[in-house]
């Protein structure tokens, strides 16, 4: 059994027309298409509309600014569960384009978000939670200064994927050297605002869990 | 079944009859005591002569500059099989430093050194032999422009820990940023020369799946 | 026999009627009056009907904002073939500015685009194809991590040129220090998205061919 | 009551002859001598065998490399609490020279060393203790990713002075940024590794508050 | 008596509807509800129409771009005096930011603009007042080359906390870099534009004051 | 006819044994070995009396620091003239190595050194002897302020390869933003101090018309 | 006689209204009010037309972005001859920021533009002309990569004060690093686009000569 | 009358025995020599024993680490008088590197250090002084947060030429940024340590003046 990651248009410098056509023909080749860093999530599935895709079904998550095409009773294999936290409210598309990425993917995802340093006190519970369910990994979504992936890391056992995020005001880089010169093993990194890239890591850690079975 | 990583001590701003010490005293209470960064193997050597250590087993690799204390009978539960590469002869120190932490967490290492892209050619054949072998993760280890780990993300489907080495000359901060940047899914990093962290990080993929079975 | 790069218009910070007017001035003077980043090619075309042009052809690469006037009836000179690599298809506009600046000093052109680092599979037999074509050097044009040039100029014999482009998101200054940085010897940059330079430059190395004949 | 900073000698670039010479001229005229980063504490005391210093008494700390003359029957005002945390062991001289500067303005200082994020479970009973015995604010040391200064202003109430420190590898300005950026209001931050100027700062806070009683 | 900060709510990123939502909310429960960086106030204050709030009092600073409701009848107890100085007229807005900020906390404000190196005539008369009205502290606020803070250190035996501003032309670091490397001890700093963060910290002193009477 | 650049040793990080060893080896295998960056000639010549080179001529050059092996009797076909000229007395040893590059590829060289900017009058007449001598390029080589290859650039027609060199005070990074940023067309750079990489490119130049012919 | 630098007000962040009050006041008081960085010519000219000027003379400067107010009949004191130099048109507006406050200030200005590196055959007839008209200093003001005022500086015997602009694509800070780093004794550099700060301090020297007769 | 800068010998990379060679030789030339950055005085001093030297005189100064060769009977010329400031004790060898370039250059100097921001007080007289001395310009010097040269410049209407220094702890770009971000206008800078650019820009002032007489 060989599990991938699926090949994901970035939506960010592509216009709608174009967009739409490659989803179209990505879905009819690979039974799925998806698109991430869609700028018009309206005026996508408007353009969508002139084409038949009646066998398709859309996944939209517009915080996330996802869109797939799913062929109509394709399944995607359930391959294990993962965890997601976001330290602030700014960081919720981040970590829910992460999300969106597991999920396709075939990950289970148990998320928690507004859970950062400063209101520390909230993230113990979630936290707690994830280990008893037993995810095989947890993504930690922060910006500003970035030290929540650090703590996280410090308290469970299971690998962390920190992805800093460029919100708030300040120095962006920020958070990738906080995050990277963390002193608790157990971390690694992926790129500022990198939520696909941290859903298709930790995407790749279940499935090759799922495939050792 | 519960699989961290085992407490490593930092030997690099250590002075040598501290460091003794504290590696006899966590070797009694843990069974193990490993050591990274050792700055002269020899004189911990020596120094540990000092202690009765008749029931402890020595583990010395120069080349990684680490050291561990192991109690004699004390059998390292084996939970799978990761692939390390190198780039360049100079990787090779932050390569091994990551393989004795894999190793000692209970990891197989299957590893290939001097494979980086001025060579691409000596890459392919180590590359399928370690996805043959069922590795769940590889670890690939590169300085100067730090392309490896992009190139070996494109090529497989096994999560792969990018680790820049502070190697050669010119700009410390070039192989962070190409790794950071990478196009292929799949990719994620550790800081420069933490070839501890990415041994730990690739232990603690390994443990997961060895913990699901 | 003396061929020297053609004066460029930079059309980045120049409004459209003073560009228009040095166009045409450099045209009658030069035979051949060529300008770069064009803002708006539609409204320079307009601008031009004021003047009485019926002696030039108009030259327009919309994709490079490239725009040429050439005198009817001038013949531009072959002084040899290039060879032009683009890793992603965000890197094409500067490809294709490097590619107008070569062929208006003479250049006959192999191109092959969305060749980069991800999709690795498809670099090896355009690449084939222009060593067999006997290319006198071959710009290759990368952002993101930037890992294209050094991958080539390790593969082939002829000298490579790495054009950094600032498409993607990201830390800019990535690509740049990727190439500068590479281990494989026969590379030399340009600056960030310098299209026209890297042109000019592999001009000068075909002119140089040509002239030695 | 007037209670400023007493003038420091910055010790790292002066020879010992002339800082001795400084300490007792300053010494006489101050009843104190307060000099910060002595290279040789002991090259200092014996230079300082020369002069006639029986009126007077050593106040030595040699890992925060500090080295004071009291005169002997000098009564330093007793002005507050102030607490003092450590993230690792590596910052101990940066925490031990804010300590030796607030105790020879008249602070009482509380302190706890390595109780940084990565073993954050040790910090909990020491920080409640500090504000038990109602310090009127805690300065934080921590280098690496410096993430400790944001976590413990989220969990109290009092002014917290992060100081970043230099230790271990990596960017050193990361502890700085990641502490200019915390979520957590009620943090303010000095130069890397300058505990003088935390101390000093802490001083000032305690000695406002004594002057209002 | 228990004195924090309150919880403050950051407007530059959520849209009017969500802020007078979460306002109201707060507001409700904690008889104060402050907004910082509001980007429309008469937005707000229109869509704050829509709820019932004639047992509320509005406080607003158009120039601080802060929004306040507080409960009708509900005091702020008075914790001390502070000191606010700014550098240029542009260095205004920041300043107010923290003159709302710590007069929400209960203290009293002093405060004088315009004073920089540039003009330093104009500093020592307001500067002298700050201090015979016993201000416990001074906030100063600079942009451009940031030299204020340090300066003012010198003169002053109080705390000083310094807030860089992005004020102005050119390289947006210089003053943070200006500050936190001053010499004069006595200073500590906030991040860029941290008007809120100043004005929490300067709270806080005051407020130690106040309770250990 | 196939020219390639030959395999060079970095004897930067070699210990003076395995460099004998690696070149010996080489050399047998290749009638040529070149070393550069060798650390200590003297060292290594006398290490390679242990070994039987009576079949071989040494060629040195100290400058450099590089070091080549040369099978009696083979012969190091020509390919073609190039220039190299260098700004200061500090970048010969850049200029140096270049030049014995490009020689051991087969290029005649024609070099002029200390003829930078601040004596800008020494610069035309070498300049102009290389034109006339029908060099196919020119490396420029300079540091500091790293003005001379744009200069160059902007008076010849043949290509110009720049090398930044880290010599003199201040921010080493300087020459290679000068060199990158330069107006002047026909421009492309190597990394600091890699006067190998900028002889390589050179020879591949040369080569190329060579091939041609 | 007391010549030093007119009060000059800065444009760029004060709105219309503000500024033609400020200005009035200022021209008032002073006979002269000198704007930089207008962003409304116009809207400031029909601004003023509210306020009763008929004592005044308007002096605009479109390209520089300058406004002043002068007083009908004061005369400003003739105080010395420079020099402007400008490397391409892109810089002109710098420049001429630097010919009106020179002007203002009562100095003659010989002006040449577009002389930068890339054309630097149209350096040398103006650079004489200027010497021979016998200017005390000479301003060289250059973006990209700024190497004009080190070649001017090698070329004459007068102060050369450079100023780095922000003026085409690339790392905005490559000029001001050029410039600091120049071999060419005889160079000072104000900061990147002070146009208005260059002015200012060539009339002080200037104005030095004119007050020693 | 021409008054150039007399050609400097930077000492910092030259051996001894060549640097007293080049000495001699331009002394013989131009009756003066001058060096600066010279790393070890007496062994210079010894050398040139070696030379026939009676008819010149040395001027050695060890701070400034300069050494000169001084025909006998050759007169410099007096061209004016300039100020030199240092903020603190460690920025004197650089400030009187300047004062020995302008000295040899035919300036007077008056000079005064040690009067830096953290001792402010300690300006004004020396200050006060300079002006009715008559100094045609004011060279300051400053490290760390190099704030003197911006008050200096706001005190004073002569120009002031600002050096940063490289001494003290933290960022070293820190004083450049500051200075080239002053709000003073009046101020041009020269690059880090650079004394003797200091000196000589200051030198070339005072000849202007001398020139016009
Ligand atoms: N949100 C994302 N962040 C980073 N990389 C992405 C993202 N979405 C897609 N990609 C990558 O972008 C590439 C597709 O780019 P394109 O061909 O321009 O659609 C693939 O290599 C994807 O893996
Ligand atoms: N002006 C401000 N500058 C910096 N931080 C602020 C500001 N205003 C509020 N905050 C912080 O932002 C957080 C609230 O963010 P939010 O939950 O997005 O409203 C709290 O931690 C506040 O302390
Ligand atoms: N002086 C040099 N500068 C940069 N790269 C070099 C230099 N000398 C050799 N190389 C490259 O270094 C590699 C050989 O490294 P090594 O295997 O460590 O000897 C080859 O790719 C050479 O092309
Ligand atoms: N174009 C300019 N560039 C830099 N500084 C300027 C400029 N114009 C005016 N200034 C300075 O800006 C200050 C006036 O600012 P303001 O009070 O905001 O008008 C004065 O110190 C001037 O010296
Ligand atoms: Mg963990
Ligand atoms: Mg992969
Ligand atoms: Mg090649
Ligand atoms: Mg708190
Ligand atoms: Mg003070
Ligand atoms: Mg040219
Ligand atoms: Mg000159
Ligand atoms: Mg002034």
């Amino acid at each position: 059994h060989r599990t991938g990651i699926p090949e994901a248009i970035y939506g960010e410098s592509k216009n709608i027309k174009d967009l739409a056509e490659i989803m179209v023909c990505l879905a009819e080749k690979n039974n799925v298409a998806f698109a991430t860093r869609v700028r018009d999530i309206d005026a996508l599935k408007k353009e969508l509309e002139k084409y038949d895709l009646e066998n398709f079904n859309l996944r939209i998550n517009e915080t996330a600014r996802t869109f797939a095409l799913i062929k109509k009773g394709h399944k995607i294999e359930k391959i294990g569960k993962i965890g997601i936290l976001a330290a602030g409210t700014s960081d919720i598309p981040v970590a829910e384009e992460a999300k969106e990425t597991a999920e396709i993917m075939g990950c289970e995802v148990i998320k928690s978000y507004d859970v950062g340093i400063a209101g520390v006190h909230r993230l113990f519970k979630p936290l707690k939670k994830m280990i008893e369910e037993d995810v095989c990994c947890i993504i930690v979504v922060a910006g500003m200064e970035g030290a929540l992936p650090s703590l996280v890391t410090s308290l469970v056992d299971v690998p962390v994927i920190g992805v800093p995020t460029s919100v708030g005001y300040g120095v962006k880089i920020t958070p990738i050297l906080t995050m990277l010169h963390s002193c608790s093993p157990g971390l690694a990194i992926v790129n500022i605002d990198n939520g696909f890239g941290a859903g298709a890591f930790a995407g790749l850690i279940a499935s090759m869990i799922y495939q050792k079975h």
